[in-house]
């Protein structure tokens, strides 16, 4: 069937041409005009305005954005403004659930379906497939079906598909902001998971801490049992091993092996890790609604402090500590 | 090759199974005599006492224990006062890494190689084969090289062995102690993960919040925005979507989603949840060399908040807002 | 000066105690007649209605509401409705300061002036005076000064007033909205603090641990040195020496010296601990801003699992444990 | 009476001086001559040598050391050493409490007692008075009751000395082990509240976070109503209104606003937080005993991470989100 995409960037361009190889038409279009002429020469349809994209979407027109949460709201308004009774919008972009809430409920007075979708795969979607979480009106997402199926990594590991779409790879989880919503949880746990890793493997690296000097000052805890700490563990080596028959093996942890393998020191790395809005709103959701999420938690705010944010809460400390104690900060390395 | 197994529970005594499946020679004891007698059954050799059992090994013995980590230690002493220089004791239960490091020294001076090993992959660990993470002298792990790559998945999954044992599932970690210190991390980071998922989902749950009754009292927090709380979340139906294709597919994901596909409710669980004392060490070793682990450590509290550890507290914050507020505590539901 | 109270619980009936004996003339206000009889036995002028309060109220007519969050907003508007420009009205409730941004904005186009007053000091602050941390324009602050005076506890301690009014228990923070986001956070730290002693007690609590038998299985951790855990801890004298000269002597603890010793095993308490709102707003403003909060995240998810919040997540665990593993669950106690 | 100090910094030093204020008889000791002959010449009675300051000390002996944790261990041997029974040691310092039970039972062979006491008032002390934890047996703990009752502040605050010495200031918690275990705790919760103190100074000092320009990139969460975050909010002057009235007044609240007052930016601090050992073993309680403690944990590990430590872990956390979704790192500034 046909689709407009509207957004060019990695996320996309890759749906697009995932979509293109399984049949379907696409009208794309995106404020850089070179993202429209590569996928034009690859066999989409460019449009050069958004009156354009619209203009050239088949009844009902069924319009996806891809774009940055901050303008995506915007951008439904002006693709709104150019539709007609019947039509769909998709936002597939990581956008609050609230949005697609407040949107869905503005053009549903218009007729217009809104359908937000939740999509999980990053760059190796093109190949793998697009995990799917959706949110919207039936029949809309009824009518999409196609474009869902085709995005979707389908029950290729032998799965039968009984158990409805979601052993395809996509589900729909509700009503209008069902979907990022899903998704927003989706990555809430990724953040949990991530930092469950990271934290284990920086444990592992520190096995060899017996092997270092310490200090004997009263400003340093001492090492009391320096034998227990004398292992040099070959973190890329074990990384690969857990991925075969252990508790813990993920695809992620498939990736964290595979990065481990070629950089095992992550020179290239600052750690300076960023957030993209929905770990933070997936706390948000957690303290509306009373439950209680420490480890969620304790991995979004354990990036805020690498983004140098607790950098005024350590100097309180220090000061408190010299105030009390006459504790002089050693300093840092 | 041969090598005997003390210690025929769940992981014992399916350990033995694929062994011998594989052909190697399997002499077993227990103190369970019914345990013994279903394995000879089967075709292990049967043992009636740990002299009996050592009796049995040919030279150079290979012991391997599956013990509860309580009484490890002593089995070892009573083992290695059978075995002669040259023998090798492997225990791959879920022991302490302290133990490995001091029982090896120990046995080291009667040239009595200890080797530890840790060992994942808990029931299913018969079929998939178990991940195992191995510490102790480069000869005996050597030696025992055929039941480690036994026991092991096997490099099943296309990936070239390039890559040394790990991608079989087996890894020679370090001297003795680097196994149970690996399997521990291991089991830290196991903590972690299952806990993003039980929180997330425990999120996912509240999604319809906003339909419930809330009282508006000075003791309950208002929810502001009900109206963005009024998903009902199929939760077995989203476990099984982020399975194909999503960032936080998992092994865990997949068993997670065939226990709500079975039980949504959970109704069979009470939410008393154990710990066998792996998490508590992680964040022991976490704490001895400085290594931050937030996650890790929230994941193990609320365990022991489960376990209802946190009530004397709970009751000490009812007091405090009593007595500065004059707050009077709710009922417990 | 005169001043109008509406809303007569505990905290706005003693605030209106305090005035008086100070020799502020209150007309005072609420849904309960016998809450405005009780006062005016003391002195007050009393109002049978809405329109009856703010008619009694001299020009610049100043009405001050002690109401509980969720209803504030409705009745700021009634009150504001039967007032003129140049009035003042001010909310020393535990409102969301959100709100009183909002508020603030919609009454200034009328020109009255809203005053966030956040309030600390409980049900002692009719002896000690109430900590007041107060958001708002400049001129409407002012012209409260005596009564903001009163209120506070002043610099009783011998501090000398030099540091302007905040030695004196009240400051203006800036304006609408400052002084219930300083109130906020203020709470948010409390929150903290509390958890801090009641973790810690909770620990000297189970000093003895080693004394107790505990089960050797393979769902239960062992305690490795019980001879190390045989004390018998006096929380009541411990939290009563603490006050005495340590670095965390304050007057939560003294409180909780104080319940201790009448109460050391608190039956009278279940452990669901209340949250009125602003320790999770605390943690939206850190979440916002992008800060680090661990500690106060930490305190409040402990309150969301007292109320029994944390039942399916811990169920899931138990759930994840017996697919993976085959871990029976232990029974709650 | 008659007591001898050994170890002459900050702490022991200025303990001296509160005894002989007081009228006890001091002879002093230090491997530092010139601390030594600073306190002869206020009065005490020098040593020259530990032979030579064990042999000045009336029987029975009473020798409190002033010690590093790391070398307090060796000097208590080689004082025992000199000693006869019915001798006393005091270990007044950060001492582990496993070291005071092993050693108390080691020392009981030869009828020395050995008493641990904590002690917490930091560089305050000499004026305020110290608050002492104490353990060991009866009779040493009875002997030495003067000279506690010399440190402690005493009931100076009007509260009736009827509830026993804890009210004077010092406390007999236990046999030998039980006052740097009571000690430990203190200093965990110690962790807590000035990370709870911090974490909230923290927040109100971005409460004018939406006057800042925020970049709009898919890296960056957006902050989605800036006009909530207006609030320049005056730190010192809030932490000094809290003092007045608030339930979170505290002495640590009291130095922070002072600390506050005179550098409002910290400037002096880099924000590295040591942690000398307590807040440590004090979580290691925790997890020994099964006591859930995410506050205390929580405040421990954001030390850790001010001394660097989470670098690798956050490293890996940019490495996997580059490695799943192409994401590349904002520079640190």
């Amino acid at each position: 069937m046909q689709i407009g995409m509207m957004g060019l960037g990695r996320m996309g361009a890759n749906m697009v041409r995932r979509l293109m190889k399984d049949g379907h038409e696409c009208v794309v279009f995106d404020i850089n005009p070179d993202s429209v002429a590569a996928l034009v020469k690859e066999g989409a349809t460019g449009a050069t305005s958004l009156e354009d994209f619209v203009g050239k979407l088949k009844k009902p027109a069924c319009a996806w954005l891809m774009l940055p949460a901050a303008i995506t709201g915007k951008i439904v308004d002006e693709v709104a403004a150019l539709m007609a009774p019947g039509d769909i919008i998709i936002d597939g972009g990581n956008s609050h659930y609230h949005d697609a809430v407040d949107i869905a409920g503005k053009l549903a007075s218009k007729d217009i379906a809104f359908v937000d979708v939740g999509t999980s795969g990053g760059v190796w979607g093109l190949e793998r497939g697009y995990c799917l979480m959706i949110g919207g009106p039936v029949a809309a997402v009824s009518h999409l079906d196609p474009i869902f199926a085709t995005l979707a990594p389908g029950a290729g590991d032998g799965t039968p598909a009984s158990a409805g779409t979601a052993s395809s790879g996509y589900l729909h989880c509700g009503p209008s902001g069902a979907g990022h919503f899903t998704k927003m949880v989706h990555n809430g746990i990724e953040y949990g998971m991530m930092a469950a890793y990271a934290e284990g493997l920086n444990i592992l690296k520190s096995a060899n801490a017996g092997k270092a000097h310490r200090e004997a000052d009263a400003e340093t805890s001492p090492l009391k049992n320096p034998e227990y700490y004398q292992f040099d563990i070959d973190l890329a080596a074990v990384t690969e091993v857990w991925r075969h028959g252990s508790v813990i093996g993920s695809w992620l942890l498939e990736l964290t092996a595979g990065v481990l393998k070629s950089d095992p020191s992550l020179e290239k790395f600052g750690g300076r890790v960023s957030d993209s809005g929905e770990g933070r709103w997936t706390l948000k959701a957690a303290i509306d609604t009373g439950v209680p999420a420490p480890v969620l938690s304790s991995a979004l705010f354990t990036r805020f402090s690498s983004q140098g944010e607790s950098e005024y809460a350590d100097k309180l400390l220090s000061a408190m500590r010299y105030a009390f104690g006459g504790h002089l900060e050693k300093r840092k390395d």
